[in-house]
């Protein structure tokens, strides 16, 4: 398979941790979100989205949108299973991966930062207080939503990773980059801590990639 | 089951059409979002998330996010189905569906407009510009995604409505409720009105929902 990503794509790197723990291996191409690369009409022909990450399947499919890429793999490579068994569990993961992957991460993409910045006339300082609100309201969220459920355990839902835990520990580093508060979030925190000393996660963190800058 | 919701919102919309198509019965209570009913205490206790649609089971389990929602009922309820039984397939039907719900509708959340016009200054045209800017861009991705593909046929993914379609059509009435212009989305455009025929979808749309003004 190959993965086209970026190291900084917050997205791609919930897709490498995936890969990772299920034992996946896979090249990369790169695309150089602050270079625009995803916006010339060659990737546009791979992904008329132009957004990463994009999977290529053996067989040359190209899948895109990471949730959809990653229920793929967890359907075709069932082991270890990154959803639990039981529907009412499979809806509170899903539910913890969309409040980061819909509330979160859409609002502070790149694309809606430049149209703040440009079209909007934003200031950076701005900017940046937007990306942080998003991040601070959102994971006070996802904070209420695990403090509230017996069923978190070490990671987000019990003691093995699960999508949700592929969505924040992505997020957590993408709010922490822009200087986000935490401290409303402990087990935010203390969750992502436990992912990091997972190989399959510290793997695929962005400084770990070949394209890291 | 009782489907907290309001009429306008989009994803709550999304649960609609699908408990319908599904043939699931169900009752409403309604969150009035316009007049910030979710920020309430009394609804935070509910969706710590204070957003819509949430869905209690008649076992009393809340559930939150729409498309988490949606694949439990299709978990639980698999006939009639809302994805394809291939892998493939329902890599393409939820990359449809998140091509919506992750990069359209989170950038146009009320909470993101009030942002918009609130803290930032924003003026209304310039919110409402806003507005159309992203579901244009976003519904013309979804265009060539389906344009591109043969397996698009009277609905986004085959002949029979599928979680895409589920969200597609709420997206497209915030679209036309804002005047964005479709023009450069037709078959966006004629899906959508395929849909309309189906009693699920018309019956599940806001102009018939109890609290509709």
């Amino acid at each position: 398979m190959l993965l086209y990503g970026y190291f900084r794509s917050s997205a791609a790197y919930r897709v490498r941790i995936a890969l990772n723990l299920k034992g996946l291996a896979y090249d990369q191409t790169f695309v150089h979100l602050a270079k625009l690369e995803q916006l010339a009409e060659s990737f546009a022909a791979i992904n008329p989205q132009k957004l990463l990450p994009v999977l290529k399947t053996d067989s040359g499919q190209l899948l895109t949108q990471s949730l959809a890429i990653i229920e793929y793999l967890e359907e075709t490579h069932p082991q270890p299973a990154l959803l639990p068994r039981d529907p009412l569990e499979r809806a509170r993961v899903r539910a913890l991966a969309l409040a980061v992957a819909c509330e979160i991460h859409p609002i502070n993409n790149p694309r809606v930062l430049r149209y703040l910045t440009g079209k909007l006339g934003v200031s950076e300082a701005q900017r940046d207080d937007w990306y942080r609100h998003w991040v601070e309201e959102g994971l006070q969220a996802v904070e209420q939503m695990l403090v509230a459920s017996p069923q978190t355990g070490r990671f987000c839902h019990g003691d093995t990773p699960t999508l949700a835990d592929l969505c924040l520990v992505p997020q957590v580093a993408n709010g922490r980059r822009f200087k986000a508060d935490l401290s409303g979030c402990p087990t935010v925190v203390r969750i992502d801590a436990e992912c990091q000393k997972v190989k399959a996660f510290a793997d695929a963190a962005p400084a770990n990639q070949p394209d890291a800058e």
